[in-house]
C-alpha cells in the first residue's frame, strides 16, 4: 500500500507529546557539568504533566539532577528509512521529544506513589503480583518527578514517504522501510522454569491486550 | 528456554563498544549551554575509531558540536524488562554507549568520503543505486567526525535474568520480557507503487542477508 507524504514537523499539541513519551521506556538525561553535557540513559514514565524518572541513589548523573541542576531529557523513537531516489533527499522518519526544566525529589509517600506509577507503565500490573518494596529498598531509590512547562519542551516527528524532484529517475524504487519494536517471547528464569511457574497474568495481559 | 545470569557490566574492549555502536542508528548528541544541556538526536554511523553524524547546516546544536564545544554522545538500546520477585530487583536489560569528545567538520573530499561511508551504515548498498549528490547539497549538509578517544568513552551492558532472594515468593513467574527491533515491510512510494519499480536491491539484500 503506498503512503501519502506528510511534512516533518514540530508537535505543537501537548496530546501529541505525550503519545511521543507514552510510546518509549528509555530516554537520555542530560546535565551541564562545566563545560561538559553529562548524559545517562534513564528508564522513565509520564504521569500527567510530568515525567518520573529513578535509579540509584549513587547515580552520578542523578544526584546533580535531583540537586537542582536543569536536565534535558530525550526520547526518540526511529520509525523508518526513507528511500529517496537520492541520498540527499534521503532520510528518517520518526518522533522525538525533549522536555527541559528542574527536576524534584520525591521522598516519603509521594516517592512511594511515584515509584507505583513508574512500576506500573514498566511493568503494567506487575505490582499486584509481587510483594510491596521495603523500606531500605525505598531508601536505596531516587525518584525524580520533571514538571512539562510550557515553552520548555518541543517534540518532533517525520512520518511520510520520500520527497520527490521533477528529474528523479523514474527506475529507481523510492519509498520506506519501517523499523518497528515489539516485544518477543517471554523468557523464564531458571527458578521459574525448574519450577514449571506459569507465565505471569501480567504479562500475558501486556502481549495480548485484546484478549 | 532458561536464561543464565550474567551481572550487569561495564565494558572495557574497544570491540565491545563498538559492537554497542553498531547496532544502533540513532544517538542523542548534547552539547553544554551556559547551565543547560542543548540535546538534539542524530543519526550517525562508525566510522574506525571514530563516529560521523551529520545534520543541516541550520542546526543549533551540531553548530555548537562543529564549533569545537565539547559533545555527548549516547546511544541506548533497551533489549528486555527483567521481571524479578519483587519490583525493586525488577531492572531491564539494555546496552549503552557515551562517547565524550570533541567533533571535527568535514570538508572537501573529507565530508564527501564521510557522507558515502555513512550513508552505506544506514542505507547499505544504496548509494549504488541512486545519483549521487551535488555540490549544493554536499554544501547544505555539515558532516562532523567525532574521535573515539580512550578514557573519554564508557559502555554498559546487562544481558542477564532476574536476581533472586532466599525469601522470594517461589510461585511468582520470574523472568525476561524482550523487546526487539527489526526491519518491517518495505513501503513504496505512490511514484514507485504507481510505475510498479520492483523493491530495491539494496533493500532485498539488508532484509534477506543469507539469501
Amino acid at each position: 500500500m503506498p503512503i501519502r507524504r506528510l511534512p516533518e514537523r514540530a508537535l505543537h499539541d501537548r496530546t501529541e507529546l505525550y503519545a511521543v513519551l507514552d510510546a518509549g521506556w528509555v530516554a537520555t538525561l542530560a546535565v551541564a557539568a562545566g563545560d561538559r553535557a553529562q548524559v545517562v540513559p534513564v528508564l522513565y514514565g509520564r504521569d500527567g504533566d510530568s515525567i518520573l524518572v529513578h535509579g540509584s541513589t549513587g547515580a552520578g548523573t542523578l544526584r546533580l539532577a535531583a540537586a537542582g541542576r536543569p536536565v534535558t531529557l530525550c526520547v526518540t523513537h526511529l520509525d523508518g528509512f526513507v528511500y529517496a531516489a537520492s541520498l540527499f533527499e534521503s532520510s528518517a522518519n520518526y518522533r522525538s521529544a525533549v522536555v527541559e526544566g528542574v527536576c524534584e525529589r520525591l521522598d516519603g509517600d509521594a516517592a512511594h506513589d511515584a515509584l507505583h506509577m513508574l512500576g506500573e507503565r514498566l511493568m503494567p500490573g506487575r505490582s499486584a503480583e509481587v510483594r510491596a518494596n521495603r523500606p531500605k529498598e525505598y531508601a536505596a531509590t531516587m525518584v525524580l518527578r520533571l514538571p512539562i512547562t510550557d515553552g520548555a519542551w518541543t517534540a518532533k516527528a517525520r512520518a511520510a514517504g520520500p520527497s520527490h524532484e521533477p528529474d528523479d529517475d523514474p527506475q529507481v524504487w523510492t519509498g520506506v522501510l519501517p523499523i518497528e519494536t515489539r516485544l518477543g517471547t517471554p523468557v523464564p528464569s531458571e527458578l521459574a522454569a525448574a519450577r514449571g511457574i506459569p507465565l505471569a497474568a501480567s504479562i500475558v495481559a501486556r502481549l495480548f491486550p485484546d484478549r
